[in-house]
């Protein structure tokens, strides 16, 4: 065994929420084997990341070292966990494993891609498990806002790992597999050598909710309700849309899915199995004939996502469905940082409309997938791990999770992605560092995030766009005068005369009076050009835009 | 009286939380003079406005009327009340009055735009009143989150108006007035036909919290730190600076004021004389040459502002301090609705850094300034209003106010921006609407939200922008091959030829087979350009950019 290693690098989700891609590694000093968990995405904002379609986790350093991957697993069927995995497979070559619901939708994914289903193996719980290389894997069911999350059981020669995903620690999650604390016990019964955990809300002080405790206020407002009711979740909440829909079923009312997303998984969950007894469903086209007292709605863009079912339903009509005075629209979901403004958007057209719009201010109508501080406490109790890893989260998760294992007398590391961590002597030891970063799923191409592209975008967005066109003939000397266009800048400043034309007359006198020298060399040209069009935009409009200077030779 | 009328109409604030501008005219009609109260502003942000500096309100509708306003009130010193006063006062030309401490600030950015102390009146309190034109107007004290915040008491041969300003019903405000309810019921006794009234929290459902109950906590904290304390909260809440500075006084630290704004808003209260007994500050430059234990720093960035100092100080060092380990990083605020990735930006920075990050998540260190609704309901009760009118909220804030007012008993309305309401009857009735709008300052120009600049800008960001040059002899024929800069684009594509080429390729394809109709005609030209390389893209890159195209033709 000397000279073997067993380490664990986060390449995603360490020191962020979203994205998440980790990497275990066994065997000689860069020769180890290696498997994946997780290849997810995070979504693009205007402020950092315009234009762009997806953020996936930078895979360069796996993709360099392919021929050692023996496995890719996903632990559950959220974006942030599977999204990337249609972008990414081909580039790593491994088999996908998951069990059916998350193999379902990764194959779904795949399949948009032109990939064929046996791209991904469906596994099945513990005790069955997955042989890769010199890796035995798992998957141990544990609780989530998903069907069949599930811990990732890693056994080496350097012992056991286990891998959360992401959990909570719930009795009765309504829709799949409860938390078993006697089969968790029972697996750490051997020894666990590293658990690698989900930090997300270590800052939340109580003990947990279970999914299940939510019905009973759901059913009491949903049976109160006068008008129509919708109501937003995760799509792929299908437990939560279950007790929405059974509530609304209990109230007298048809049941609607509105949004693709929302369809989508909760056929996937029929299909494989995970769920029962989903309450019959009527389509939109016939949710429109239904007096508006007898519907319930289950639509998409709890986040507020301007494309999604919420938001349409908050501008108007949408797929013949239309909100009037005294209807219920409840978000049976939290806000995640950043879709504050969105979320109130539609919380305001819906007041316009005079819609009564309750949310999960009260704790009444949501719980969350993840497990509380106290929660995370009694798994490391259970699982009696020798190290801790805190993964999914930020920064300040990873070190106050870290804090906490420290406080119970634990070994734990703060590993952001990159950082590479030897897990195979008693405490955990940084060994290297590796590069990360992120590549923006931009139209149809993948571009690293350091290009350049996003940044000349922000500019001109925050700065406007002027384009200088001048063209010198055979001898250098200029046929006419430079002009401009500008976008994203106002037409007039200071002087109230239009900018383009000062513009066009500085840039001309400028032209007049530059030497051979710089008329025959287009840095300069371009330089001088650049220089006076920022100074004329400053003086005019106290704005200093992007330039782009055209020259052009007649040859 | 006949044939006069006494109206209300928000031109900001209403609808929004920001930019509050309010109109209350009497007179016959269209003959109406005209007061202003507040002349504020709201942020931008990259979503809708990038680039943008302010956001004011559009007051053409003021400007067209301009020989009618007799004066402009303004209640209280926070930016979304007098930030404007200094763009928009010229264009209006109206004496302002304000109390001493929010006349300082005003005269301020009036200063900073050229325009001298005497455009602002300082007034005294209530039971001084300022005459203007038909309107006598008194400032009535309110506690509020900053000095001298005052409600307006407006005297009209239709009645008294009460307009209450951004506030709280504070009893120890720590610094300024309490919140006085004997001088209250003795303004509202000879009868106030209409409340207009800040909506901000009508949705907290619990009695507001005292300024002064913050005191023991803060001080505990502060008592039990180790290393450095920083401090931030609104630059303007001087009392909680006082209470800030205080308890790292006792314990026996220096203190330091790091931010412009913070260091202006002290010295302006202190000035005004609103602010006594400020514990003795020493400059950033002293302060780092005390030990860190031994120093309390106050900083501004409560919201993440990029470049306020509590984001420089969570980048590194800033005016010579810089944080470490075992540091004490306090936010004495809460997050306002959309800066929250900015706030978790910089406690993830300092969590790197080893400081420890202490947020009003427990209530323990922050109190709102704004009446929760018990408190909303309690000021209906002194004031009796016969008319409540809720501003100062977004949509859901109005229309719950307007609730809470008619369950009481009372006559309301739903009055947003550009509503004219009648407030001359014993109910309010809406008599018209007006045009308003938002203007932009960009850089040092005004201009309107709807003139398409800024729609650029975001188109930009979001699709790229391509600029196509054609070059044109005298007889229409084509000098040379078209050619493209691209910015904001990937530089590959699905081929992995520079997009660029392609571009030139397809162009250059099109112009050579063009006719001659198309190449005489700008338009033509630019139309079958602009296809073509949006098509070009799409294809390669699955984009559609903006695209501008340049026609030079050599006359």
């Amino acid at each position: 065994m000397s000279g073997q290693k067993l380490f664990y690098l986060p390449l995603g989700g360490a020191g962020e929420i979203g994205m998440n891609c980790y990497v275990y590694g066994y065997g000689p000093k860069d020769k180890e084997r290696l498997i994946v968990v997780d290849l997810g995405v995070t979504f693009p904002d205007m402020d950092g990341t315009p234009g762009v379609d997806l953020i996936l986790p930078d895979t360069a350093w796996l993709k360099e070292r392919r021929d050692r991957i023996d496995a890719i697993f996903i632990t559950h069927a959220h974006e942030d966990h599977v999204g990337a995995v249609a972008h990414l497979w081909e580039s790593l070559g491994a088999p996908v494993h998951a069990r059916a619901f998350t193999a379902n939708i990764a194959r779904q994914k795949l399949a948009e891609k032109g990939y064929g289903g046996d791209v991904v193996q469906t596994a099945s719980a513990w005790p069955e498990t997955v042989k890769a290389g010199p890796f035995t894997v798992g998957f141990l069911p544990i609780s989530h806002s998903i069907p069949e999350s599930s811990a990732l059981v890693i056994d080496t020669p350097a012992g056991r790992v286990i891998h959360s995903g992401d959990f909570k620690l719930d009795p009765s999650p309504v829709v799949g597999e409860a938390f078993d604390p006697d089969l968790w016990a029972e697996v750490a019964r051997p020894g666990v050598r590293a658990l690698i955990c989900d930090s997300t809300n270590v800052f939340s002080t109580h003990a947990g909710r279970s999914e299940a405790s939510l019905a009973s206020d759901i059913e009491a407002l949903i049976a109160g309700a006068r008008g129509m009711v919708v109501a937003t979740t995760f799509a792929s909440n299908v437990a939560r849309l279950k007790t929405l829909a059974e509530a609304g079923e209990r109230a007298g009312r048809s049941i609607c899915l509105l949004g693709r997303a929302m369809r989508r998984m909760i056929e996937a969950a029929i299909e494989t199995g995970v769920l029962t007894g989903f309450p019959r469903v009527v389509s939109p086209e016939d949710a429109s004939m239904i007096p508006r007292e007898d519907l319930m709605v289950l639509a998409t863009g709890s986040q507020g996502e301007r494309r999604a079912a919420s938001a349409q339903l908050s501008r108007g009509k949408y797929n013949g469905i239309e909100l009037d005075e005294g209807d219920l629209f409840l978000f049976s979901s939290k806000t995640i940082p950043g879709n504050e403004k969105s979320v109130i958007r539609i919380i305001n057209n819906f007041s316009e409309m005079g819609v009564d719009v309750v949310d999960d201010s009260t704790g009444k109508y949501h719980v969350s997938g993840h497990a509380n501080r106290p929660d995370l406490e009694r798994l490391q109790d259970i699982v009696q791990p020798q190290i801790v890893v805190p993964m999914h989260g930020e920064h300040r998760h990873l070190r106050e999770h870290v804090k906490l294992a420290q406080s119970k007398g634990r070994a734990a590391v703060l590993a952001v992605n990159g950082t590479m961590v030897d897990l195979s002597g008693n405490a955990p030891s940084v060994i290297g560092y590796v590069d990360t970063g992120r590549t923006y799923l931009d139209g149809s191409v993948l571009i690293g995030a350091m290009d350049g592209v996003v940044r000349d975008r922000i500019r001109m967005a925050l700065n406007g766009h002027v384009v200088v066109t001048v063209i010198l003939d055979e001898e250098d000397e200029p046929l006419g005068d430079p002009w401009c266009d500008v976008m994203g800048l106002p037409e007039t400043g200071r002087s109230n005369a239009p900018l383009v034309e000062l513009l066009e007359a500085d840039l001309s006198q400028f032209i007049g009076r530059a030497g051979e020298k710089t008329l025959a060399d287009d840095d300069k040209l371009e330089d001088g050009l650049k220089r006076i069009a920022r100074q004329t935009c400053v003086n005019e409009i106290g704005k200093k835009p992007e330039v782009t200077v055209v020259v052009s030779r007649l040859a």
